[in-house]
């Protein structure tokens, strides 16, 4: 429980710009005396703020990880901070819940007003096996597990001797023509470009960098002529732009491309598939019993909730009316000039004096096209290639939040121009040991003679269990399979094919044989179903192989 | 299969200084011709090499994470590398198997020769729990945990009420005082003291960093009087050093710590242990049919192994024979002279020109104290304090491979004197989803009311159910407890106290729901269970929570 012994307490959710700049902002317009008496304190995933715009540095390793991040605490320093999960938000009895950490007991706090800055969550529901396959492109640990997977296939291509699986790891395909899904796809490709030198195997003309875009141009939020210049930039620079189409599903192989048109769809192998989803409200948002515009809260230009006093809510998560009659777009230059008005309106209110409103309408438009180049439209004017990408440059290093970081991003910025690309793979990434997956009809789930690493479950579609090219048996809902080789340390006695497009579940082979020996209904399933297929299940016995992490260093 | 056509291969197991040194000295010797003829591989678990001395920096942030590795392509770049595990080592038919990654395929690489470098594993065994609950301190991911770590119980601190978890919490050990734990607690300490000022809530006494040391002594390795220096100045700075204890067992809430002399033992609480746990063998090291001694292999003066022509051995896992007499211990300075040694041998052996002996005997030793301190031991001559500092430094920064990570890390020493520390918290780390867990006799597993997270079994041990303070029933090996919580979205029933020292493997909820709905045995057991004890099972039929990392941002 927060204390209070009256003070006034003000809850901010949510650790992006909206509400770090909100605390921020009250923390500097507060007097010393309202200081002692009201009690800021934000609620975030992290102890850190993500600067969105060098997202895509982090990939190419123009920018050091932790550069592109700046602490919370460092920015909103009266503010007290909890690193936690939000688990409900009860307006009636004004309290927020958040998750336990290492004491399982959850901790509920009170306030007095509450800033709800929570953005929005990726939107996986739209494509079978996005959530499963591809990389989304949002947070900091999605653009560092991006750039080891990008190594990581570099690395096996290096080996790779069969033509069509080199093929499918030296693709990389970026979905969505918007700011994120462009920057994402230049510095990739810059990266890869400059990468392979140090792999003598792998020639330039390999690398296939592949940006889908549903629209008939890329980049809808600039005027035409600045699209078409962003558009030539990057295929001069080898990317490959497919305009009008659209992602179908993505499985672990690839994914299938439909054109808008024609409705053909084709099959593009890659290991490598980034989603710059559309976003969804997030969950906490649609649970609140207040009005939803497209899934974002309806505020007043003040910023507050109408009929729930003490409620307020700013950033992406918020509908903002413009006084030019539009709604806010969700950006982070006017997330910070609503968290601006905002903290103002709350010590209004507080004080009783009068209340602000909102009166931005947008700076401009930058969109970096990797190295020395960008476009941008600023207060109507267009600009373009090097002199729009010191722009860029300029700009944002001026907006990030830290002085000692805008040193820091100087310093790496300078050394980029003068050392070679980091090609190292730092694989912390653990495998989860039980996740679902997707296979279109037709795919290959594993092939006869394979090794055995995963126990399967199907949990929709339908698969077909293949023995020298013969179909043997039909696998539907519920079914299990797969444990064979698991169990026997044999290769694959069969393939297994998904009919239809299908979701199946998967178990590694360690935590199946955790499982197998510790929880005793696993065991006699697995013996069960080995039985009827009569194969032995002696084997079954074998030691229980713990995972042991990081231990051999071959 | 690796292609041959006549080519000589050599393979190179093991990306540690040994290996890729070895790599890096048959690209200089090999003339023109020999190139064309020679094929050398490495096999590496990561495609880069860890700088060891600066991993303890890592932590502190005083280098960025990826400043104390250097990729291995750029280091030995004629030379090919597979980033794979090792499976198997057939001495007889002269083949590696590598084990399978993207397609489960598993490589077959065949050899002329072959050179193990493959280091050392850790030893968890000695202690119970180590496994699971310490954090060892050898590799990269190491590091970066342990830092994640240490800034999360800030975190966690700073919001804590309870006096005694705010103590876990805040309490630090790390167990082995030779040079890896003593340079780790230093510059954990370090850190923490940084750290600290952006957390105004916990004050610098409560900061407790504990080194852990069963001799009487710190830093065996050097002479005495280096240590005592040692041991006043991390004193001084706030460290506690216990001298003569061993540690008994560790688990999640902290270790238990035995007087050496009196047999007593005392419990430290704490949230974060680190061990530089003594080393064991390779298991791919024990499987090879040729003479061990210690656990590591033995070779003639010129790196060769008796009776197994071809098969060479260099680095931690070799005993190799030094002119003093003494055997050579496992430090990288011997590992580099080993590799040069060894690359010269195979080439004679080749050429069918003289073999050259290993005639390395050790330049000194080194140590650093954290901030601006350090000991040395060169040529028989003692230093300490800063001169050892600056010594320390500028040796180490000369043996870094590669010219880029010398300027970045001279550039990172810079700003580190300029800038504050990094308190971000990067939480890429997942939990994972099925992980055994040790629990000292008397040990509360859960408490009556908590939030039921976990399913849990009993691997070995005893625990007893207590309700309202009274035990009601005890559970032994291979029973399963925990799920009634799980499944009803209750807060626990009962409370689960460890009888003796007790494992068991818990199952996460969302892992737990997704097998309670894919494997119909798992269901059928839990449900048995629950009847058993008189519970509602229709809970279990509540929608399938599926994992959904990364989506809120609150």
């Amino acid at each position: 429980m927060a204390s209070s012994g009256g003070k006034k307490r003000i809850l901010i959710l949510g650790g992006g710009f909206a509400g770090v700049y909100t605390a921020m902002y009250l923390g500097k317009l507060m007097t010393a005396a309202e200081r002692a008496n009201i009690e800021v304190t934000i609620v975030s995933n992290e102890n850190y703020i993500v600067f969105q715009p060098f997202l895509p540095e982090v990939i190419s390793g123009t920018i050091e990880t932790l550069h592109c991040i700046t602490p919370i605490r460092r920015m909103a320093k009266h503010a007290q901070l909890y690193t936690r999960l939000i688990e409900e938000i009860d307006i009636e009895k004004k309290t927020v819940r958040l998750a336990p950490e290492y004491v399982p007991k959850p901790i509920v706090l009170k306030y007095d007003h509450l800033v709800v800055g929570l953005g929005t969550k990726l939107n996986y529901d739209l494509v079978p096996g996005m959530r499963e396959h591809a990389i989304p492109f949002k947070y900091l640990g999605d653009a560092l597990r991006l750039r080891n997977q990008a190594v990581g296939v570099l690395e096996e291509a290096a080996i790779e001797k069969d033509p069509e699986e080199r093929k499918r790891l030296l693709t990389f395909i970026v979905g969505g023509g918007g700011f994120s899904g462009v920057e994402c796809i230049a510095e990739l490709n810059d990266f890869l470009t400059c990468a392979i030198r140090a792999y003598p195997g792998i020639r330039r003309e390999e690398i296939r960098c592949v940006l889908l875009q549903s629209a008939d141009r890329i980049l809808p939020e600039l005027g035409e002529s600045l699209a078409i210049y962003a558009q030539e930039i990057l295929e001069g620079r080898g990317v490959e732009i497919q305009l009008n189409v659209r992602l179908k599903a993505v499985s672990g192989d690839g994914a299938i491309v439909v054109d808008k048109a024609t409705k053909e769809s084709v099959v593009i192998p890659s290991r490598t598939i980034v989603t710059t989803v559309p976003s969804a409200p997030h969950d906490l948002v649609t649970s609140l019993p207040c009005e939803l515009d497209r899934g974002r809260i309806v505020v007043t230009e003040n910023l507050d909730v109408p009929n729930h006093p003490g409620l307020w809510a700013v950033g992406d998560c918020a509908a903002v009316p413009q006084v030019d009659g539009i709604t806010s777009p969700p950006t982070a230059q006017h997330a910070l000039r609503q968290a601006k008005t905002c903290a103002h309106n709350i010590l209004a209110t507080i004080r009783g004096t009068k209340m602000k409103r909102f009166g931005f309408t947008g700076l401009g438009k930058l969109a970096s096209l990797g190295r020395m180049s960008a476009v941008a439209e600023v207060f109507g004017f267009k600009m373009k290639g090097i002199v729009a990408w010191v722009f860029w440059r300029t700009v944002y290093l001026s907006k990030f939040p830290g002085f000692d970081r805008q040193i820091r991003i100087g310093i790496d910025w300078l050394l980029d121009l003068l050392l070679p690309r980091d090609i190292t793979q730092v694989r912390i990434f653990q495998h989860e040991a039980i996740i679902q997956e997707h296979f279109h009809a037709g795919e290959k789930i594993f092939d006869q003679g394979d090794y055995g690493d995963k126990l399967y479950s199907v949990v929709k579609g339908e698969a077909e269990i293949i023995v020298n090219g013969k179909c043997v048996a039909t696998i539907g809902e519920g079914q299990v399979f797969g444990e064979i080789a698991l169990v026997s340390d044999q290769p694959r006695s069969a393939a297994v094919v998904a009919k239809v497009d299908t979701d199946v579940i998967s178990v590694s082979r360690p935590a199946f044989k955790q499982l197998a020996t510790h929880l005793p209904g696993v065991r006699a399933t697995v013996e069960g179903i080995m039985r009827s297929r009569g194969v032995d299940t002696s084997a079954l016995d074998s030691s229980n192989d713990t995972p042991q992490e990081g231990e051999s260093h071959g």
